[in-house]
């Protein structure tokens, strides 16, 4: 049980590099957080001009950072990556 | 051509019932356009305490209704869907 | 009456530029559209790093733009008031 | 000096009651932390079909509450207010 519960916090509070994406699982208390999260995130992207691929369900956000022209993980990833981590308030 | 044309057109413009969900996508100009929408389901969503499962893509949300405590699609998704529909502009 | 229709029917649609401010009234159906449209307006800001004051009551959002460091209006307010316009649907 | 320091930290941090109205200022970091949290709050004020008065001028918020149908503050103000200070991290 502990093991996985180990796990689980693995996945949720670290980013992955897997099939040349950069990918993290982000869980709030409620939907208002979290969406709130991802509007400030949206902001972070629409300014850098760099989107994320993301999905939600309640208050789950899980992300997909990639540069679609380079089809690769980029600086452009990590330097969007470090603000979603600020944003959430790390 | 044409066809696989209409067909990608009603997949845009029409609810689709599949494996028990309601499945929409939607296409804006761009990300500002898509996000602004994603707020105003957001608001939506919270009010009626039913959320939806969606993705975003730069321009492009794809939205998953079900009521997850039943399995299927029920009428809570189809009001959703509606309201979905006019904050689209419909 | 149908004078101060016409009035109220000005402020609404038109920009006013006043105190060395551009000035508008936006007004929406809902909370959900008025609050879906200053997500789209805030992401134009963002990515233009250019911000307006602006209030919210329930349907209604005023917009005041400015540039701060000139002290007046410039460019870059008519380029985020056009934005803003194309934003609300114009 | 440090008294309006003082001031002005009360005025940032604890909601005042005037004119019949719940009245409390925010600062954020920056405008992607104050609009994310607009965005949270404007959720939990459509869920409680109670909106507040509020402006945003880049990392400040001005909140405003009160219930105009009885021209006073309500226990609806006291619990919208509750709701937004749990929002801002408190």
């Amino acid at each position: 049980m502990k093991e996985s519960y180990i796990l689980n916090f693995k996945s949720i509070t670290m980013w992955q590099e897997e099939d040349n994406k950069l990918k993290r699982t982000f869980k709030f208390k409620d939907f208002k957080e979290a969406f709130g999260f991802m509007s400030s995130v949206a902001l972070a992207a629409e300014k850098m001009d760099h989107h994320p691929d993301w999905s939600n369900a309640y208050n789950t956000v899980k992300i997909e950072l990639t540069t679609h022209d380079e089809g690769k993980v980029t600086q452009k990833d990590h330097d969007l990556a470090n603000e979603i981590d600020r944003l959430a308030g790390e």
